[in-house]
């Protein structure tokens, strides 16, 4: 703790949310969602960081049915693709898993990324052309977590051919449709994720995801810190595992 | 509120966070970071979304002063080239910013993404190559919000050449190195993010980014809730920008 910490109680709020915000496909209810609701989480995603102060996003909100539908039409498409790339059991078990929910969610929202906004040279974008696009992935992870703690679920399509978006949506050229999001009221939050719960994949370890200096280099032989910093990441983990 | 919304002090805990997050690069204090508060931040990161629940992420912690020197090498010459593509007073606004830690933070992280870390076929990536990069940012988010709430200031340098800075930090080809991190304690945040406070752009209006059932509509005339979207919009963000 110090000067400029939060409360433990704002701290742990915060942690709560990261911990139980869940990818939302087959739990959305109905009920629509309340505007001063949306108003709130539209905000949070608006005071993401961005490079140069560029703020590149709009934010397409979808509730006509017809366009719903096409884009859900634009899904079944690209999952058919996708699920001949998977081979034997696993086809089988992508074939079953329910991935999107972009006609039960009262609201839909593409987030997109205009990358002539603020001019052809951008702080900060001059060596790494895509960082406007991760600024706005930025907004969308504010988004999430601002939708979690309304109580509302979130889920994002990312099984979607982009051109063929970018036609029903009538997106301009030179603007990316980062992401397509459905949200809404949900019957239940799942208490892990659902491609966990689905045996898809394990939670990996984050100890051995941390390296030292170099992408190649383990801790090395007597750095207190390191091998302090490993082990509260150990015991972190198994008290989140264990449901703490 | 709903039966699945949070308390709303731990909701306000959530905003709070989001709109006091900065991009640090002129405050850190060489103070050293708690590990405590190190893992916990870590643990947040390692908790995003990710497509596939792939978790493509690795964390490279750089504490070693010859590879921070290095590294900040690697700005200064991509800093000296971007400042080249400015034109007239933007040059000069543009030399005179300071825009990363690299030596003065304790702590530096790099956060890659491994593109082949759940083999070729990722579910929800057949269609997006890029969404292993965007859970990846996702996480850099996370991260960003939870070491606001420990008191920690952190900023992302996006100046650098990254093939560059993957010869430095030994990242092989397949492994992109999405974001490099500055952290540390902080004399103090800033109220405003600084561009704002340079006059280098201004926040926008959010009620102008948002869009109705497609990219060039506005609310059409009769949608009740898209009115009352809108000036909820207004209303909240004339409140924070009067300090509220």
């Amino acid at each position: 703790m110090n000067e400029h910490s939060f409360s433990s109680a704002e701290r742990d709020a915060l942690y709560r949310t990261i911990y139980s915000r869940r990818d939302v496909r087959g739990q959305f209810t109905p009920e629509p969602i309340d505007e001063e609701a949306l108003a709130r989480v539209l905000m949070a995603a608006h005071h993401a960081p961005s490079v140069g102060f560029m703020q590149p996003w709009s934010f397409i909100i979808v509730r006509d049915a017809d366009v719903k539908h096409r884009v859900h039409g634009l899904f079944q498409k690209a999952h058919e693709e996708a699920a001949e790339m998977f081979e034997g059991e696993k086809r089988e078990t992508y074939r079953n898993l329910k991935l999107e929910g972009i006609l039960d969610a009262p609201v839909n929202i593409c987030v997109t990324c205009d990358k002539d906004r603020a001019g052809p040279v951008v702080l900060g974008r001059t060596h790494i052309p895509e960082m406007d696009v991760y600024s706005t992935v930025c907004a969308v992870q504010n988004l999430w977590l601002a939708a979690r703690t309304e109580g509302l679920g979130m889920g994002w399509v990312s099984i979607l051919d982009q051109d063929r978006l970018k036609g029903v949506l009538g997106i301009p050229e030179n603007v990316v449709p980062v992401a397509y999001l459905c949200l809404g009221h949900v019957s239940h939050f799942k208490d892990q994720p659902e491609l966990q719960k689905a045996g898809w994949r394990k939670r990996l370890a984050l100890a051995d995801l941390v390296r030292f200096d170099g992408f190649d280099q383990d801790a090395q032989a007597g750095d207190a810190f390191a091998a302090s910093l490993l082990d509260r990441i150990r015991i972190a983990q198994e008290g989140l595992e264990n449901g703490a």
